[in-house]
């Protein structure tokens, strides 16, 4: 038996027309396969409940997970009653129905175990199971919910535990593009990715997938597809490197502007200085990004720079502030107003001339490198926020995207 | 172990603010009790749900009663948040969670059996249990609901499972009032009332309760009391007819505009013709009330009249036409423009001049009265509809109520 695991997000539920789509897709997809479909709510309901959750500031996650997990219950009814009007045999499940069994964790609960056998039992009364995402049960009974990109983690995970054929993540793009096309129209579509280069897209800014669905399917070494629910387009298969047999050097050029520089100079250069900085920012929840140390031109002390989420900009401005004296620094200095711009390719780093590239189409532009980072598939810079786009169309062009 | 079940309606839900009250509510009434809360979904959410499965023409009702219970899931939710912040120690629980274990009819499924344990084990943990309304699971595993009134259902049925002291019946009026207040300003709050007199009432038109929770308490010999979420008062206690000392003979006058009257005149007058037309009924699902059936004068035909629910004015019609030679009858009359007032009182047909005293404020009214039913505790008539004012207001002042 064939299993195909689909999934569609918020914008593609939202509403009944959007629904009969989807029911449409779906029993095109059905000639030769089992499907189990994973939903979101619909656009803008998970918006609404947190805001009345706001409202209640509530701080016991029981109850914040139980409102949260309320709207896919709707949109999978609604798809599941869509599809039985056109002839698909269809049967709507929530994550405790499986079951998708969680740890105890609420707001960002990890998946234990899914139940396969009791899934493909399902199969011989029904054609389709339309399945509820981000959402699961622990061993108390409780729902809870998967966090950020839950859907998405709900569906590879399905799709892994039931040893599926492969993951299909629609949305509203025709899949991931080499960049981002609003800034460079010339950016197209990429046929191919390994795990690798689509971890780095996504954590460099392409927003089109979630980091952790993507490492799941790599550990299962399940192919996905990200592809447009409105067209009928081939999308970008995500795969292990081992089959990218004909491969570009460099895959996608991406970009976040949601970063912040904070500069720490003059600080003592000795052992455990950075463990007390990054110390204090893992205590407060500030996740740190890029990390540049530098011995000062005194040769005694040393300058820290790192980026951090811009949202945490105040926070960790009042956070160093407040342990200047144990920090025992001369100067902090934060700006709100940069942009990290990313290379990916896989093995690039391997391949003489890839980061020379970079650096002199950048300084061709006249652009000021504040930092670097770098790993094995991928190059960073911070650059100043108002050179984003220069940069972005530059070096699409210079490595022939 | 003293429990309360308290039960509030969409209205009392609809928004956070209310929700917060319902809150103070609850924290009042703990102190040597422990409570359950059972709550619907915000008003207005259910018709929302509604509106979509019209869309889809649902025919399965796996996904109708999926969809039309996710409401509760957030007001349970909310509630429960708003009673932690105020230190009272509240776990919200959906019907699968319980369980509420039905039989297989969706969209109107019968409780079977609650588990009571369970459900005092968890009052070791928490002071308050705010539970779903209106939703229950099957053996399958599948949700159901409970079809309308189903909270109020839910209400009694987990009070009487776990032998609670009272169950109280939330609402926006201060109890069951002798006579609609709109029509007659002098109507009063009665403040006890027999399970047949709720029955009678509820069924001939105060909508305060759903018959189905009245025969489920008096089955269980539940106190019942329906109260105001806005006041602090006392509200209605409905309770065993041996537990009411002092009684007034008539307790209270009720009314509905809602019925159309049928007339089929000259029928055959032989054995089965009754059994054929309110057959026909039946296999149509139109609801029959009151029936009169009279032979006419020329001693060998017969007239019937009985009422029906105004919405099915056009099909009762429709049907009656296409039976007439098998129902061979002269003519056929309908008349949308009618209404039911009926007088209830525990024991008042066993009083001398209860009726009589009914017929003669009606004929001193020059109101007509066009068909007449009783029962032990119970006189209604129908009249003509733009009568209804004054028929209520005139029999509530000759009864002293």
């Amino acid at each position: 038996m064939n299993i195909v695991v689909m999934k569609f997000g918020g914008t593609s539920v939202a509403g009944t027309e959007k629904i009969n789509n989807i029911a449409k897709i779906v029993k095109s997809e059905f000639k030769n396969n089992r499907l189990i479909v994973v939903l979101s709510a619909m656009a803008g309901e998970t918006n609404k409940l947190q805001s009345y959750l706001d409202e209640f500031k509530a701080q016991n996650s029981i109850e914040s997970d139980l409102v949260l997990t309320s709207g896919e219950q709707v949109t999978i009814g609604l798809l599941s009653a869509a599809l039985n009007n056109i002839g698909v045999r269809s049967l709507p499940l929530l994550g405790w129905q499986v079951p998708i069994l969680t740890d105890e964790n609420y707001e960002k609960a990890k998946i234990l175990q899914i139940d396969k056998k009791r899934i493909k039992e399902y199969f011989a009364d029904y054609d389709v199971i339309v399945l509820a995402g981000f959402q699961g049960v622990n061993l108390s009974g409780r729902i809870t919910s998967l966090g950020r990109g839950g859907s998405d983690t709900t569906a590879v995970a399905i799709a892994s535990a039931i040893d599926a054929e492969r993951c299909d993540i629609y949305t509203d793009v025709d899949g991931v593009f080499t960049t981002d096309p609003n800034i460079e129209p010339n950016a197209k579509k990429i046929p191919k990715l390994s795990y690798e280069e689509m971890l780095e897209m996504a954590s460099t800014g392409a927003k089109v997938l979630h980091t952790r669905s993507v490492e799941l399917a790599m550990k299962n070494n399940l192919t996905l597809q990200v592809l447009s629910s409105l067209t009928k387009k081939n999308g970008t298969f995500i795969i292990d490197e081992k089959e990218l047999i004909e491969k570009e050097i460099v895959s996608g050029v991406s970009y976040s502007r949601n970063e912040a520089k904070v500069t720490i100079s003059g600080i003592p250069d000795k052992p455990g200085i950075s463990a007390k900085i990054f110390g204090l920012m893992t205590e407060n929840n500030i996740n740190v990004d890029m990390i540049v140390q530098n011995i000062s031109q005194d040769g005694v002390s040393a300058n820290i720079t790192f980026t951090i989420n811009q949202k945490d900009h105040d926070l960790t401005k009042s956070v160093i502030e407040k342990s200047k004296s144990t920090l025992n620094y001369k100067s902090l200095l934060l700006d709100k107003k940069v942009a990290k711009v990313s290379v990916i390719g896989m093995g690039m780093m391997s391949q003489a001339g890839v980061a020379e590239k970079m650096f002199k189409t950048l300084a061709k532009n006249v652009i000021n490198i504040l930092a670097i980072s770098t790993s094995e598939i991928k190059i960073s810079v911070l650059i100043d926020e108002k050179h984003t786009n220069i940069a972005v169309k530059s070096l699409h062009e210079v490595y022939n995207l």
